[in-house]
């Protein structure tokens, strides 16, 4: 884990794609070969079991194969080596059996896959994890007040769970997309050096069947080796992910702001903190989830282009993934980590988002004194009338409740209670309820967990 | 449609992302919104019939609107400002209540999406008919010989069925996703400025239900302004079949190449030929689907990056959708619908193919070869024999299938007629044809028509 | 241009991509390597004459040309098949002549080069208009205190005219960079079919020569058919100039924002105003360049990843500029000149820029009193005192400079008045003032005119 | 380095990027610091003695770092605390004075220029040698005759050297921008929180100056904190060289396709063999070339986008950066140094490459016979003529050269040994010898050295 890798990544994920845990999966493959053969009649019960007995890490020299695996241009060739050679100490015959009828990328494929379930179900978890904290938010601060900005400026008002119902209901959207195409991606790799199973003499097939037992992965209907979808659409499902949890940041980070102040991550020792600026409390958590989302973009692209393979194996976009799935994965894993994890403590400063209501002096609620007015005259004259008070409003710096207040044509039309009602934030909430209470529903149907804030 | 474009792109799909069809879209939107609104019984049907008389495209100045669309920020508040001055012409009230309560954003989103439905549906039809061609290739070819390139070198034989089922394989999981989509993604767009409907005084959701009737859109949990998921994922998924378009392209290219001739793009009056160089049949097909495949990766990169939107309604990231996806729709449809009508047209020179195959003298039969002594020998005992036999072979140019006739260990344990079988493609094709068999059912399965190849 | 081109581009900048110009170029390029030719005795002066008369757009029908495009592969062979068919119908012979020698690229290249020399001029004067707007900003309001903002959390004291001097200076570099590159990238395509000039019998370098007067082109060392760094230099240029036009976009953004209100866009008719909002002043022209500075990364790599084509001349990386170039042009030098055209009239609202210092009373300057207080105690005590202080003035709600006012320690040190300076603005700058001053010298250096603002 | 990193890298450019380098690079900023503070009178001698004796990454827990990293949100800030604590052990008031009046950008910054410094440097040489390896195969192969292919499409004769020149003409332009980028980009970061060295009372450009000489980089104008173009052009210039190195990888793996034959890079034990397939030479280096060509056009992007930063420090984008440019300098540094040390070794079958000449039959030289018939005909006439004869020996599979030489009309206007000379690659090679010369002696003046192949 390189100095930097630290901030982004999270330990689970980056333990199931460290060196070890890849070389590890590619020898799950090994061994899941050797017994699917001997089902299969192809070789021995005792030739696969002296097979399978050297399918661990522990007895591979990491170093050596990373040296090797620049000259032979993969890091299977070296593996099946060592393997080969651990083998063939203790029996001879069982090392000519090593890695039969498969090819290099047969291992490289299926060792990746077999990281990738491992990983997406530590996505899915924290997606539902997330589900459940935002669930809580939205849950305690449903009728809490706050305003809406558009183009980053102060529009109207709406509630804080409103907002955070809109973050929910988009990662309950990216776990759909999850359980959805799972089963499509998390398929064996099985065909040989050219994807028809030559090898086998016709029993390719029997034996591919047997390993889609042993290692609970589908069969699919060919192999892939140079047909990359599945391995790009995680690339695209990730880098979807990534942009929710980067707008849940950006917004965050822009109600964090010292001005704004509505919102806080959590404070905590040496974390965010700043010696010489001890007023600073620095979103270090949307830092990194920002990052992130500046980041993912690009390897998806680089993941779409390189699906552009030669022939029945390719040269160069295969290799082009190794590096950049694992980094797409550990990325938004661990922004999406990191998040869920900061959400129960973030501060939610209801006060502050009071006192921002009240800062155009009453401006934000132009719409709604306009709306209100069509009930006694036309559009025009109602529009004409607001935009004049609110003009006086801004001039005179007075709030516009004051000047509408005054201004005769309304006192004519409206009791002074109705007018301060129209400046009540709760006025103006439209359907708001009822969009939650969709969102919410969506979530308990999908088995959310309520979050623990 | 600027010059290049029309390399790129077809008409139908063009059409739909013509100016006219856009502001027609909006269009729709608006007069479905007054036909929603009178059914809630906030506006009369003779408003909302006023309102929807004047919403056709023919009516409007598009080159004014494009001169106010820069400096009002979007197309849709000068698309509204002529409406309403279109209806104000014939009756003032009804003028009033044009875009009543929506958001410049429901007009253009909503508008965006019923493009979209348009366009996936040209898309899925395209993605049926490539199905289809290459059903039609692969049950033509699944027994043609043709050597498999891994590295871009000659591996071993396959068949041209086979390669091919490769191909269709992934047009239909491309499909598949298409389907799994499509309803998610197709949904209406309508939460006024800051998408609690506000401005109907808590009738909001009653028009919108009645709005998706209109627009027959399911209506969401809610709306998703900021939350873009949705157009990304459509950009997203393209951009996957993109890859495997561009796969298909590069094969072909590669197997049109001088030197191996193996598929030639069809012949025709100013396409792809040269007048100075008559004997080169340039793919001009392959050309547009490989220039394709390069652009759209980045922008399905600048779709998720514009993901990072800013509260309720985002600065930048939105406005960098408009042009994106149309061209990501566009770029991506043409290069489908212009494979898919190649391919009928495509020819297929099966006797280079077995001319190829004999290139390498035989070696690329010496696994065939290993694997069958090995009924004979130990693995390590055969490798070497092998390996020995083809060194010879290459120093000597001889045929493979020559020396290993001549090498006494072999004349004891093989008849003559065994080692020539070993060299016939057909006996070293694995489970080529149970695969291919696999892929056809996947395509039944799916109501893939057959091809008119 | 599309309806969303409208928003993004400009027109001087869009006529040079126009379609017609886009035909014209080529035609130039014609017209010149008739005279070329002339001028070396390949063909004689009438026929070049006759060429050239017919180079003109006027004589061509673009949408035919378009139809052609699409079948041939690109837009050269349609136009260069008109052209000799408008010759032929005046001289027969002449006609021969057409394009001899030279091959379609040469014309699309040399044509691509033509339009680029003038839009990088516009590009030029465009940042040289922004140095001098910039200039002036610095120069009114370089002592003007604005809070600086780390992390987006207000840090320390700073003026808006060091804020902007860093917006300059870099924009500095982008013009000394544009500088560099154009003697580079602006150069001749003329190599022939396989760059060679073999059609020439020996003689091709002497046209070539000529051919460069006439277009006043420089002659690269050889002919760059499919060595694309050239043209993915400029896209790589123009990248960088995007990305800090988005970077002062997102600074004048931020500091528009509702709750901050230190800078605003000029207000004008049909400008991001809203009827139903009165109080938003919508950052129109911020919402363009940070949208496009959303959508160049992407395109920008598009271009580089085009850069890897076959051979003499390549298959689909070429064909992938054609679009992706010009809409980089178009997006980085239309959000320049908004951008530029929009400085004069940006409002500056440096009361509030003095209000905001105030918000955090006091603790922004918490690290000015540390150092202070270094002259008379320890590192580690000063810290602790001033730790302590800025605790008690967030609890109690007290402005910094009264608690420290209050506390023992530091009236025996401090008198009141050194305490009050302590918290002037001007008192922690550092070294703005000679900063400030290095940028405007460098300004001064490549020439900047001042602004108008 | 991960098992996949080690085919991408290289080792002297991999250390460089080490975890130990990053700390060291930026402790060399923290002691440099101390000694110009020294000079400048901030602090004492013996201070910046016992600062600097405390700044070598050995006494170091980098472990601890990472962890810390995480929570502070960047590498320095936990550095600057281990090497306070080192400093305090042997001297308490020392400690104090480490990092003073610096923020942790500013150590970052630097410390991650003088990395680029040296990994630049490197570049630099291999861009030399590569140079000089070109040169020699140019000069080499100047004249060796080889078909020159466009669209993938054999087309006209050309040279191997003349091919190569176009390589080594577009390296020359990557060296040349390398020098002049690396005065811009290579310059010190200093500015404080803010940028204003603040902390200094105003002595902080002193201090400034003093540690430009101490680290031999130039001051820039002012600090850059928030503006990225210095790193963002070092990334856009390394996606340059990496579109180069990719397209010769390109062509390479092209002319080494089984059915072309014409280059082949080196064997050698465990590189690119294949037991099972004993015929295949794998194109490992192309391999590795062309997938850090598919990744690098992503990371440039990211870069770029990451340039749209925040107010005078950002959040997220310059946090994206971390990884990305190192990530960046690595594939292309490591990509540039594998081919270049590739390149002696790779084997030129100039044997083949006349074979391939011939494989149309002679219909390449349609273009040059075309030519020669203009002497005698009118162009139409003689186009016609080539036309027939084309289609003649296309049909009769005869050679072109026999079809025309049985042309009564032919036979009258030329000697037989005339239409001979017409086949003859050296007579239709233009001026390709003075264009290698051109490119030859370019690379004369950059003082490239002569490759040892």
């Amino acid at each position: 884990m390189s100095l930097y890798e630290a901030l982004f990544h999270y330990d689970a994920l980056d333990h199931i794609y460290s060196d070890g845990e890849c070389v590890q999966s590619m020898l799950i493959f090994e061994a899941a070969l050797a017994r699917a053969e001997a089902r299969a009649g192809i070789l021995t019960e005792p030739v696969a079991r002296a097979i399978g007995a050297k399918c661990r890490v522990e007895h591979f020299d990491i170093a050596e194969l990373k040296r090797m695996a620049a000259s032979a241009g993969n890091a299977a060739i070296p593996i099946i080596k060592q393997l080969t050679e651990l083998v063939a100490a203790e029996d001879k015959a069982a090392a000519g059996f090593v890695h039969w009828g498969a090819t290099s990328q047969d291992a490289v494929d299926t060792g990746s896959v077999l990281q990738l379930r491992r990983a997406l179900e530590l996505v899915d978890q924290d997606l539902g994890r997330m589900s459940g904290e935002l669930r809580t938010i939205v849950e305690l601060y449903r009728e809490t007040p706050i305003v809406a900005r558009t183009w980053m400026q102060q529009a109207m008002p709406t509630t804080f769970g409103f907002m955070v119902a809109g973050w929910l209901d988009a990662i309950l959207r990216q776990r759909q997309r999850l359980a959805e195409l799972r089963p499509r991606v998390l398929v064996l790799q099985f065909g040989g050096a050219v994807g028809t199973l030559a090898a086998f003499s016709g029993r390719g097939l029997e034996v591919a069947k047997a390993l889609t037992d042993e290692l609970h992965l589908p069969l699919p209907e060919m192999a892939w080796h140079s047909h990359r979808d599945r391995m790009a659409e995680v690339a695209a499902f990730l880098g979807l992910c990534m942009g929710t949890l980067g707008k849940i940041a950006r917004d965050i980070s822009l109600l964090m702001q010292t001005e704004i102040a509505e919102l806080s991550e959590p404070a905590g020792p040496g974390r965010g903190g700043s010696s010489t600026m001890p007023h600073k409390r620095n979103p270090v958590t949307c830092a990194v989830v920002l990052a992130a989302a500046v980041r993912v973009p690009g390897l998806v692209s680089t993941m779409l282009a390189a699906m552009v393979q030669e022939e029945e194996r390719g040269l160069g976009g295969w290799q082009a993934e190794w590096e950049t799935l694992p980094e797409i994965v550990c990325l938004t894993g661990g922004a999406l980590h990191h998040l869920a994890k900061m959400l129960p403590g973030m501060e939610v400063n209801s006060e502050r988002m009071l006192l921002n209501l009240e800062l155009t002096r009453g401006l934000i609620f132009a719409e709604a004194v306009s709306a209100a007015l069509l009930k006694t005259m036309g559009k025009a004259d109602a529009h004409l009338l607001v935009e004049k008070a609110c003009l006086k409003a801004v001039e005179e710096k007075k709030h516009l409740k004051e000047v509408l207040g005054a201004d005769p044509g309304l006192q004519e039309r409206f009791e002074p209670e109705e007018i301060d009602r129209l400046f009540e934030t709760s006025s103006y909430l439209g359907n708001a309820q009822q969009f939650i209470e969709r969102v919410l529903e969506a979530a308990a149907a999908t088995g959310t967990e309520r979050g623990e804030n």
